[in-house]
């Protein structure tokens, strides 16, 4: 284990009687608030008049950023800062999934900064303060409700990138598993790739004597492989719905990293795909992250075999690490189809893109890398993209 | 799954370097402190004077509170609340265990107070405001080092007596698993025995579909489970320290109680054991909690019989609930032997206590309960104790 600083100060209000707690918790920051939000499904399920009918009902004026897309893009962020530098917003309240919290991320720390909020983005700096922020969260996937990180796309050159903070913890965070029963199928099925990759990540770590957070992360990816097919089955699952939005939000809380360094590879490759083709971040990480565990047993089959006895139930007596890691990966494939993913890059159409061209942009050059349990170069990257095929 | 609001904005600074952090968590709150410490041991360690010389290089002014025992009194914390105010202290620091630490909260907590700090403790007041606190943690066992509750013993009648309140939790903790190693081994497995009782306590519920948190918990009792033989066989085995150490600290920390109703009963019929014993709480908790759970198992194996599956590995076939339950209960007193600890209340000597008079110390009158996965009465808590014997 490693030494760590651990703090997670966010305040997360969950359960069907969440929305209750709306009025006062806005209220310790004041009574201008700017309100983000996605597309027309919090519209639609009712639960955006029922947050202004709530924040109304308080004195709260609001204003509003609505429209946010997945990959949020970066024109949004500066529009928000804008809004809120001038009409003097208190708060940022997000009402979404990542993408509106992420949103209103790069908004809460924007304002307070004097130069380019992508600079933070972007490496360039790092924020010092920022907006009281709080959410509403109706998909369960980015963990953004608890984490430390946010992920924005600078439409100059499609470029995704993110950047962790404690700035980024929001103050307050309300989970309400009911909100998650009209997503999608697919949406649902993406959240569940995304919360289980938050962990794996985490996992697959050459840092040794992990156990209680080996245990622990072990412990959230078992709760998705048990309850995702009940949701899939059966929407309304109240149940199902609260473990994976629970799980989702401890995924990336920066808990089950404590002690250790975790890879992130995955995640870089996948980043470029959904940058450049817009397709699901969930669903891009289905196709990309068993690939890159296939591509990582060839260096260390340890880690990835101890996931498939300890996560994916493979019998420990299968035959060498090499054997049990590659079974384990494959049970993990079997489960993304089981869910409706895609784990192919074919089964996106992306079988002829140009591989190159994505490893280029994610590295500045032929030397340079991302990940800790393997380090991936552009080489590395479109092996990985090879293999994803 | 119940609704819950989680907030524990502790922050935590953990390993070998988590000492050279103190100077500057301290100066966040200012150059007046009061340290409260207990016996020698910190002193013969050396960790009380690398402490001192911190505070000293950083221009910090310190009042002391030393000697500090285990079931700390009350009129240890009123001496605390006076040097605070007569020295307008910024910052309580706690160096040591649960007892330093749950002085050192009664005092933050009882400065601002108008009353009698023991109004908390009796549930006749709660706390609106705390001095700054901070811990360096030598003994992981009472999880206070993260935890929302405070435990003090009034000397008038013995009553030892705990609240939770998010005021007790700390504004940091140091931990530092070298700080351990010289523990003594009845020492270091009550602390072991109090961290697995703390995640039992949570684990023994009535709440159903609390399947991530069911996992959390066996996730973090399994960690105890398979590191306290290590520590007890190489007092200095870092690694294992340090998962004991951290796993005590989230034990309790209240996230292994989110969505789920703790039951508490095995706790109060403990408390007035080492109350009036004076017994360690470990000790006294490995007597009480296998008793309380054979007496459970009349009412409720079920959980009992999922603990004995999934923590203690009883085989899922054993046989019917209640069988498969005492089985692991046999094997949590076979663990707790192994460590050294008591499991009888022949082995502490008081196999002829009076039982009644402690039942009815613990409780104002005959209908009076305290529990939630059994409701246990007076009768209740004499029968436990029989079955301890």
């Amino acid at each position: 284990m490693i030494d760590f600083v651990f703090q997670n100060p966010a305040k997360i209000i969950f359960g069907r009687d969440a929305l209750h707690h709306l009025g006062a918790e806005v209220l310790r920051y004041g009574k201008r608030v700017l309100l983000v939000y996605g597309g027309g499904s919090v519209k639609r399920s009712g639960l955006f008049d029922q947050v202004m009918a709530i924040l109304a009902g308080g004195g709260v004026a609001v204003w509003e950023l609505g429209g946010i897309v997945p990959n949020p893009r970066l024109s949004r962020v500066y529009e928000g800062i804008d809004i809120c530098r001038k009409a003097k917003i208190d708060l940022v309240l997000a009402l979404g999934g990542g993408s509106a919290i992420d949103t209103a991320k790069g908004i809460a720390n924007g304002v307070p900064y004097d130069g380019d909020v992508w600079d933070f983005y972007s490496a360039k700096a790092t924020p010092k303060a920022v907006l009281p922020l709080g959410t509403i969260l109706t998909i369960p996937a980015a963990g953004s409700e608890m984490s430390y990180s946010s992920v924005i796309t600078n439409e100059d050159g499609m470029l995704k990138r993110g950047y962790n903070s404690v700035t980024n913890v929001p103050a307050f965070s309300l989970l309400n598993p009911e909100w998650t029963f009209t997503l999608p199928p697919y949406q649902t099925a993406c959240g569940c790739v995304d919360i289980m990759a938050h962990m794996m990540e985490r996992y697959f770590t050459l840092v040794e004597h992990v156990e209680l957070t080996d245990r622990l992360i072990a412990a959230g990816i078992r709760t998705v492989l048990n309850n995702a097919p009940k949701v899939m089955a059966k929407p309304d699952d109240y149940d199902a719905r609260a473990e994976l939005m629970w799980t989702g939000a401890l995924a990336h809380n920066t808990l089950l990293h404590t002690g250790r360094i975790g890879d992130w590879g995955s995640h870089k490759v996948e980043h470029e795909l959904s940058a450049s083709f817009d397709i699901a971040h969930g669903a891009g990480l289905a196709i990309v992250f068993p690939a890159w565990m296939k591509y990582a047993v060839m260096q260390h089959p340890k880690k990835i075999a101890q996931f498939a006895v300890d996560v994916m139930d493979v019998p420990t007596d299968f035959g060498n690490d090499t054997d049990t890691a590659l079974e384990g990966i494959r049970r993990l494939e079997v489960f993304y189809r089981s869910l409706g993913m895609p784990t192919r890059l074919a089964d996106v159409g992306l079988e002829n893109a140009d591989y190159a061209a994505l490893a280029n942009r994610a590295l500045p050059n032929e030397e340079a890398t991302v990940g800790e349990y393997i380090k991936l170069t552009r080489k590395d990257f479109v092996a990985i993209y090879e293999l994803a095929k």
